[in-house]
């Protein structure tokens, strides 16, 4: 079957970029990536460190061209993917300074001594390596969670080769950006292994399975996500899966937020739920305002929704399910569609802004429908009558990637209470702001408790990420002359390291 | 059906310990859990490692009437027992001093500024408890690995409330020893929830599949192990298992080694296959020898295990196990045994070391059962031709928790191929010693890729062993007052911590 690239604005079929990948396709490219885990150990942290800017030099030269055909491919608009452009490249830069300072290896030495229960040998920890990683770009950031992206960019920067499953939705953009990471490997002398690409969902599936794959990063759907992270935990030989799949990002309006700033929440909120086509998985999905000031907060809302022009969606799919989700919440009873939500006549993806009003009560209804997530430009207000309230809803929510409080300086005692019931099921807290933008840096985590992330343990993005595709080793008495540089004593180690439990750098 | 105590001496019942736990009482034991996490909380780091502290003295306390149990249950020996005991509280002790230097909290601060992706809000990223856990004792270490041993000081170090599944072959040990914990939660005021002990097999996985629980640390066999990580990947919200099921461990002797040091290394590795009667998932399993200097090592070694005692061990399954490996190894073609292996009369779980020879082809034969874990005190010696043969060899190795070398000062360069083929496969490398002491440290590892661990990312013994139990937030724009004490930029912190990528101690 043919990968063919569609634009979202006229559904037609712009070109056929590839065909499906065989199986023995996917054997070969993973048994090249595995051949290949030597040339990225031999570049050590400074090569690698070098390639991951060559990388972010490819793609800025290429930075027209990619943004034109993703724009073609996904209508995010050019403003967007230039900002998500310069978003790949900072990640990629990042990570390189993450190599250079080296602390990211946790390099711990304990030296040869007694201790309360006997004598001690000379033990030596780093991180190294897993090996060969899958990486399935997302539909939602065709650059930045996708061929060139974190999962990418984390693999490279630990060492590990990559063969990545391009997302149906940007095929070639996913061709174009790959051409820039072999162009890069290329250029450091690195094998074409180094680095792969596969189409088609059975190849998916297959790469999942294979034997020379030691991990996964996933971003998409639950359904898709837990499909592949059970073929990931069947495996003879079990790997880490780390997908971010669907994640309901709770936002909690407080009595005095609303009192005071009900105007500015609402038009925030309404931008935040409708950014990208209201196609990110940290859209604050469930917005939780005080029963109190609920008919300002409402107004304010849905002058908010009918200012806001209608969304190009991903695809086909996408729509469809957004359209499905719409008129499944606006059939729930005790759940009122509020504003939009209207049926587009356009010929391509495009669908209508739509927001729900409910309360509590219809939210922990058995078959309530108001905790599932409805990817695209939609948000349900809930409605709660005191804090009590309040906390019983958010205790019956799923983990989430991030959770956003708005409140006042005099609010301090529920703030605190909710800061606690939020972070019991969310990676990331918002203080007076919203989720959607997800900065990367060393302090940022992407993940949460399931379903928001498969590995609750990690983050995808940010410094840290690079640590899901490292494992810790030690050895044992090993002579100096055949340690790695970085576990020496001496003047070789250029890395922070831990010494008998005291850090130095 | 009741849970006995049974002497492996004699295969006598000693004494009916306890009833299996009903589905009823897990049930509550989870709920009293998930109910203890606060206590665990609010206790903060100060509280939590006075917690680690006074369980140790409570073993400390019963420590004569602790070995006396244990050694009656599982025939080690009162020195080894009185080993393992002053280790477990070791462990706990050196888990305190985790707690108290703080940067297991991973603390990373970045103050809101420009970036060249744009403004950056002010970020603040540290670890929390998962929640509460299952622990799985195993058999054969009664103490350090089982009610109170590592899983359980790295769930409470962490601040994860801890339900023990008690390992059959020593109920009373695994009573005795939980109530020195309780003892010591209750000294804390704690409820009683934060510990708990449930008894059987249908309890153990209904532990695993409890909603409350967050996590399970498991020793044991592959088969009981993968059964429970299966069954903890089924879930509908899948939860990290922390398995350490079996592992081959190979230790390589090079040809200047066997030439200089074959009786040392000789009576060195037969201690180690039978210390403990065999019973250590760090056992080297496996010896490869050079075919060149084979019949001096043969000899030596064949003296060390006629020099050796018989052993006891733990269960009546142990040791049919063993009795099987030793005959199955012995029946396989091109496998000889050339000392020991003999079944012996006693009316207990008695049996003999087993030293079995063979060569990389046999070791490489499609139906070979040499690396096959045999758990008892055998052990199997591989003859390698040259250099190459012997690559060959640990290249088709499975996973394993431990690598030995025996090498000479001036063989720098087979010995660097050998530290690189074993790392790629094993989570700890010991020079010139012998793998069966686990010394409990910052920088031990105690871990591997699988089947020697189900999650290669992590250690079950050691500092950074508390990780497991741990996840990643970020507070977003969080006023100060809102902050926990150690994400803060004053003084109140008390913890190591990154800034803006810089460490700050």
């Amino acid at each position: 079957m043919n990968i063919t690239s569609i634009n979202p604005k006229t559904a037609a079929i712009e070109e056929d970029v590839a065909e499906e990948s065989t199986p023995e396709e996917v054997d070969e490219l993973c048994r090249s990536a595995a051949a290949a885990a030597p040339f990225l150990h031999e570049l050590r942290r400074a090569g690698r460190a070098s390639l991951l800017r060559s990388i972010a030099e490819e793609l800025e030269a290429s930075r027209d061209r990619i943004v034109a055909i993703a724009d073609r491919e996904t209508a995010l608009g050019t403003t967007r993917l230039q900002g998500e452009l310069t978003r790949t490249c900072y990640q990629l830069r990042l990570f390189a300074e993450v190599l250079e300072e080296g602390s990211y290896l946790e390099v711990t030495i304990d030296h040869r001594g007694e201790t309360d229960m006997g004598p001690r040998p000379d033990l030596r920890r780093m991180l190294v390596p897993l090996g060969p990683v899958a990486v399935f770009g997302a539909s939602n950031f065709p650059l930045a969670f996708s061929v060139p992206g974190g999962d990418t960019a984390a693999a490279l920067a630990a060492g590990c080769p990559v063969v990545v499953k391009a997302h149906p939705a940007h095929p070639a953009t996913s061709r174009l950006t790959y051409d820039c990471l072999a162009r890069a490997v290329s250029g450091h002398g690195g094998p074409t292994g180094t680095v792969g690409l596969v189409f088609g969902q059975r190849a998916g599936q297959l790469l999942v399975q294979d034997p020379h794959i030691t991990a996964v990063g996933f971003t998409g759907s639950e359904a898709g996500g837990r499909a592949l992270f059970d073929l990931a935990s069947a495996r003879p030989d079990p790997i880490p899966f780390y997908g971010e799949l669907g994640s309901i990002n709770s936002l909690v309006v407080t009595p005095g937020a609303a009192r005071k700033r009900a105007e500015d929440i609402a038009a925030g909120y309404v931008a935040s739920i409708t950014l990208g086509g209201g196609q990110f998985c940290t859209k604050p999905g469930l917005a939780f305002v005080p029963a109190d000031d609920a008919a300002h907060m409402r107004k304010a809302l849905i002058d908010a929704v009918r200012e806001t022009e209608k969304v190009w969606l991903l695809s086909e799919g996408i729509r469809s399910a957004y359209l499905d989700g719409v008129e499944s919440l606006a059939g729930q009873f005790g759940v009122e569609l509020v504003a939009g939500g209207a049926p587009t006549t356009d010929e391509g993806f495009s669908a209508q802004p739509a927001l729900f009003w409910t309360t509590t009560e219809e939210l922990r209804a058995a078959d309530s429908k108001v905790a599932e997530e409805c990817f695209g430009p939609a948000g349900v207000v809930v409605q709660y009558a005191d804090a009590d309230d309040l906390a019983a809803a958010l205790n019956t929510m799923p983990g989430a990637l991030a959770a956003s409080i708005h409140a006042e300086d005099d609010e301090n005692e529920l703030s605190s209470r909710l800061i606690k019931l939020l972070l019991a099921r969310t990676g990331r807290l918002v203080w007076n702001g919203f989720p959607t933008g997800v900065a990367v840096s060393w302090a940022m985590t992407h993940g949460g408790p399931y379903p928001s992330s498969t590995s609750v343990l990690h983050t995808s993005v940010g410094a840290t990420s690079i640590r899901r595709f490292l494992r810790p080793v030690t050895l044992q008495s090993v002579p100096a002359q055949l340690l790695p540089a970085e576990l020496r004593d001496d003047a070789s180690s250029d890395v922070p390291q831990r010494i008998n439990g005291v850090p130095r750098h």
